[in-house]
């Protein structure tokens, strides 16, 4: 892997990533000449016991791109600068303009509830300069050089300090809220485990604590045992709907054997890794013969520098649609009590995926 | 309030409830004529620690109503049966003919993670006999009657035993996924105490054990102190932005002091809080002039026959929409970690809620 570390005119970083050797034409770019000196705050949510972000932009209404503007692909226009150069890269990584969580965050209102700067990062990571393409439908190798590339953030994150959880994820889909169609994710780094990812490391640290066994690979053996549900096996690498799926769709790609970030993946694991992503996601766009919604988040342990024998990497995907034109809401049980009900059962949309045919990566 | 108790041809249970006497013209209608026998089951999420429910019903193709069939109005074509009977009454509760939950569930798959039976109860609550009407367009006594029928059933529930929670809930519009526009909620009965409410829960507990005040009690003292969020204040009943909002129009309705459930409210406390609900949502429909989409739950103690002090009974809505034509999505941070973020100060979105006016409700 190939890096190039920049700096925006705004102050914001950039890092290009590629397979081969990474030159930039020209610096970094970036839509705003000037720093927005982003100041996000959080709040205690005291009934739920949670953090909450805000982040008040002003919207800058001076900049007035042409419709056909993508801030994601290199600069073309000196007009209207994108985020990214022209040059040689595969992968880029990149401040947002609009952080919910930022270093520099500093006095946050004083309220009745407790609050704080909301300290942290969001970055975004552009898959590829191509707007046209799609995550499942890049070379195996660019596949494993994003996973590799997530990898390296997560560690950035830890060494930079003051980041407790870093959780790599994709919205694509109109469906899902997202209008910029050029591929990409999102990295959000907090300063304290947020609630998903603390309810499920605390799982993981009891089954441990019980068994000496990482939760995650005892179940992923089980699913394997079972096979009804699996959608890929390879030789060090799974791609799943779980038995305990809560979407329709619902599927999970994850190393066999517990690692507890995909820094702390070796090659040969995360190229599988990177294999048995690549057909769940052709599996995704095969079923309907077109481009396939979901939120892809990649889970990880705790960055406070401890081992974590029990964590286990993988991504799990919730898609939203229930069925080829229905879609999923998620509404009174789901968002209010937090019981998933399901009108589908994981067998039956794990033989729907596992009958979409997919060419095999070498 | 009178009521009505009937039983349906398929076994299904039907309450029908009125500011006056009730009276049915002719027996409990069903859309079906034979009992469904719905059997859900419960898997256990072990690394979420958390159950998620299947239902997988049979779709019957021979049931073909015309398009403007709608099953919550009292029936009138003895070919399309509805679920209500015309008749003297205000506000209708059936058990749900497709249910997550259900009382008669049995056998549960044997699969690698623990099942159970999915037992429990869904309700439907038919808010009134006119399709075109709107909760916060009904009478205050209608309201009032309502949160009184809330109540009914979730006392039902407490003395039926082997409910461990009961939440009333209204998912309101297109942009939540509704389809039938009859004005309409639900009641889902859980055997366990579910995620959200365990967490809000524990909570008050813990504030209860520290003070010996219940924790929302102390907050709504707070936020009317602080004044910048109300949107309204009544003898015994509040509406109010919270300070730590997650959905940027969200708002709690609650009565001022501490109380576990909505059986447990005096007549005068609950008329308050049909007024405070019912301005909240003419304010939500004021706004933009149309009908305000949002997602309604009434929070309660846990069934447990346990006094609990420390909780205090309250609705959150949470609202799709975060300006006039923009939806908020939930997305990589909130769902996938769960940590909410907003672009917009709960400040702000109070003042606008406060500029509506609407009349006061004697």
């Amino acid at each position: 892997m190939y890096t190039l570390d920049l700096v925006k005119p705004d102050g914001r970083c950039l890092t290009l990533y590629g397979r081969g050797p990474v030159t930039a034409a020209g610096p970094a770019p970036s839509p705003r000449p000037a720093p927005l000196h982003p100041n996000p705050h959080l709040r205690w949510h005291p009934l739920r016991g949670e953090w909450v972000a805000y982040a008040a932009h002003r919207q800058d209404r001076t900049f007035l791109p042409p419709p056909e503007y993508n801030p994601l692909r290199p600069s073309r226009d000196a007009r209207f600068p994108t985020e990214l150069p022209p040059g040689d890269y595969d992968v880029a990584v990149f401040d947002n303009l609009f952080p919910s969580l930022a270093p520099e965050a500093h006095d946050p209102p004083s309220l009745h509830v407790p609050t704080q700067p909301g300290r942290g990062r969001c970055e975004v990571v552009v898959f590829t300069q191509d707007p046209q393409a799609s995550l499942g439908g890049l070379p195996l190798t660019h596949v494993d050089l994003l996973l590799e590339v997530l990898g390296d953030r997560t560690g950035r994150q830890a060494r930079r300090g003051g980041v407790a959880y870093t959780l790599p994820f994709e919205n694509r889909g109109v469906e899902v809220g997202v209008t910029l169609h050029h591929p990409h994710g999102q990295i959000y780094s907090y300063p304290f485990v947020p609630p998903v990812p603390a309810r499920m490391h605390a799982q993981e640290l009891d089954h441990w604590r019980r068994t000496q066994q990482p939760l995650l690979e005892s179940l992923i053996a089980a699913e394997l045992a079972d096979g009804r549900r699996v959608l890929y096996a390879g030789p060090h690498a799974v791609a799943f709907v779980p038995a305990w799926a809560r979407y329709p769709y619902e599927a999970w790609v994850a190393p066999r054997r517990a690692a507890p970030t995909l820094a702390a993946l070796g090659p040969e694991v995360r190229r599988d890794l990177a294999r048995a992503l690549r057909t769940l996601l052709q599996k995704y766009d095969g079923l309907w013969n077109r481009p396939f919604p979901y939120l892809m988040a990649w889970y990880q342990a705790p960055l406070d520098g401890a081992e974590h024998p029990e964590s286990h990497v993988h991504a799990e995907f919730a898609p939203p649609y229930r069925t080829r034109d229905r879609l999923k809401f998620l509404a009174g049980t789901e968002l209010a009590a937090g019981m998933f009900a399901m009108d589908a059962l994981p067998e039956d949309k794990a033989r729907e995926l596992q009958a979409v045919a997919v060419p095999i990566d070498e």
